[in-house]
């Protein structure tokens, strides 16, 4: 790719992000009972009233820092539409749990109910994504909503460092604890959160957690550096069976830009060289479909057929992390063969998933990369991946082109 | 199709369940610790070592059946493994709940330790299958093993007409209980499984737990008789969103054997005639794949993509339903249109789900019909399905030929 086609790049990737950022606006926000409706058809239609709180806090969390870091997103509108988001979450995605502990809901009715809580600690992750940002939009609130979210991760902290009961899931004899890379992954992303350009006592305060995440996501290298590994034993050794085979390509993708911006500030050089070998390049090696094109969503580290019946399809969101991944290694380093992937995940992303029709993304595909499910929003899909893919890759392409070679 | 073609289909179908049956027995007892392992590549070879507790109840219960009711497989192999599943599933499938009451595991590892426990009655119901049909082969131990199936089945009948807060699920406040169509119809199998030939007290002590499952099934016609829905309201209405327009059509046909068996079994004719027109021909007619053939898996009443990932895909079991509720339904009736769609279910299960190759069969295909994944037992596809339709279909047809008119 030379200088012009990263401009051309950029041009894309700003309209995209335009066109994202309308759609959900126009079609997302539930001015009568707060919050955002997530489950959107093709067209913009709303198919179920259901309002998940993972979505409900990445919504929140994208908009603010749209609103906060982008002068064309720094409107009332977008304003609005945070704060009626966070009022919400604040309001209704707290429950008690039968330990006395605050849980997140995982699923709320239209009014605010709690329908479904999970025994996993994401819910309150993108609560305190959430919270944090927005105690960054204005001064004068500042202070308790910075507090709701530095509770509630203390509590997580709790939960995934000394005792999980209060998750509710009871302890089996057949269980065996196990390090699954989504928990430090997502507490990395909360350290950094948090302590953005907050000062060196926030900073000092995580720096412990910070460290502790990325020994823990270094524990998914296996079998002599050739696998990342979606679940590994805490003691970081190979777990049997098809948990412990199981990888999971966009997942480790995503902890590659997490680590490499872990490099990046802390200046480990080799964190950041790790990063890029084996959580950018490696994932992609084996993750990517050499016959359609696009990244499988999970594999088996032996070549087993995975048990996940979505296994072999195309999703979204691993693209999403593979553009960001994969740009900003090349921006780190400028060397020519990751511009290269980078402009192969771009093109396979561009041709499949946007919807030129009605705007936004399709998220699922075939192997094949045929449209297997034509919503815009479900239930796992919200006004996160898309839109911050775009923005980081705007960012970074700004970026790029003021800084050419 | 003519005598001739179903004399055809009954030696099919005879071989294909002697290549079921003896691919099973091949490779899934566990000489070491009991059970069965049912995580069977494409060629035989385990894959993961847990033991989910349905398919190991599915699984004696399949092995009980075959050896008590068809002569060719009333071999000592046969008994043998029926035997050793079930102790390990009266030794270890049983875990106490918080509440003090006996749940089922879910998942055990390979030495029968719990693993994990859901909050459904599912594996409560394939002990209690697996259990009443064990205590059918040998006169001598049936009291304490009918006396398990009894025991369960009281405590199964509480959790779901009384209190299921016992299945240790919180109540929430946006929660409102709903009837899924599962519950009735396991429920219904069960007492058609409890009752079976044990005379005119036990078939009293179930009798109104049976019409009562009859009832909540046939809430489940909605619209005017169109369709059948999924999960409706308790007092037969339907729920909004995405859980109320759900459908699927291979869960329906079974439903429709179900309550044909009930209906010939109770002499309701009206209820016969409703289980072949709004359980078998209707969810045939909607859940048809009229461009590439086969059984969708999932279906939204008003042409909404479903949010299941897997809703395009063409699942065995289904076909399996279809191919028993078909046959069935024909047997009753004597209908030829009846027998022209079993005879285009026959078509497409036999030409796309057998392995010629490495024998049984493959469980999981693409919308357009290309093996997705390849194993022959997973984490739900056990020895179950499979040979249940196979036998059920044999027995018909022998039926069937037996008094060709």
């Amino acid at each position: 790719m030379s200088v012009v086609t990263l401009e051309k790049c950029r041009e894309n990737i700003r309209k995209q992000l335009d066109n994202v950022v309308d759609f959900w606006l126009k079609y997302s926000l539930d001015r009568v009972h707060g919050g955002f409706f997530t489950c959107i058809g093709k067209d913009g239609k709303i198919y179920d009233e259901l309002k998940y709180v993972w979505l409900q806090g990445r919504q929140v969390w994208m908009y603010c820092r749209l609103y906060r870091t982008m002068d064309r997103f720094h409107k009332p509108e977008i304003l609005e539409a945070a704060t009626v988001g966070g009022a919400f979450l604040r309001k209704f995605a707290r429950v008690s749990s039968s330990s006395g502990q605050w849980k997140c809901a995982f699923c709320l009715t239209r009014d605010g109910k709690a329908l479904k809580v999970q025994r996993t600690i994401f819910s309150e992750c993108f609560y305190i994504m959430a919270m944090d940002e927005l105690s960054r939009l204005t001064v004068e609130e500042n202070f308790p909503k910075q507090l709701f979210s530095e509770q509630m991760m203390e509590q997580l902290i709790y939960w995934v460092q000394v005792d999980p009961s209060g998750l509710g899931r009871p302890q089996l004899p057949g269980e065996v604890p196990i390090n699954s890379l989504s928990v430090p992954m997502m507490l990395m992303c909360l350290v950094q959160q948090l302590t953005e350009g907050r000062g060196q006592e926030v900073a000092q305060k995580y720096k412990e957690l910070g460290n502790w995440c990325v020994e823990q996501i270094l524990q998914h290298i296996q079998r002599a550096g050739t696998a990342i590994l979606e679940n590994v034993s805490v003691d970081g050794s190979e777990l049997p069976g098809c948990q412990g085979r199981l990888q999971n390509p966009g997942h480790a993708l995503e902890a590659g830009w997490f680590l490499m911006l872990y490099g990046a500030q802390s200046g480990d050089k080799e964190i950041h060289r790790t990063a890029i070998r084996n959580f950018v390049e490696l994932p992609y090696q084996y993750g990517w479909d050499k016959e359609h094109g696009g990244l499988f969503y999970f594999l088996d580290v032996d070549g087993h057929c995975p048990t996940q019946l979505e296994w072999s399809m195309k999703l979204w969101w691993p693209h999403c992390e593979a553009l960001i991944a994969f740009l900003m290694a090349y921006s780190h380093t400028r060397k020519p063969e990751l511009l290269e992937i980078f402009s192969e995940v771009y093109q396979y992303t561009f041709s499949h998933f946007p919807d030129a029709e009605n705007g936004e993304w399709f998220g699922y595909l075939t192997q094949e990369g045929k449209v297997a499910l034509d919503f815009k929003g479900g239930p796992f899909k919200g006004f996160f991946h898309v839109p911050r893919c775009l923005y980081m890759c705007e960012r970074i392409l700004d970026d790029l082109l003021e800084n050419k070679d």
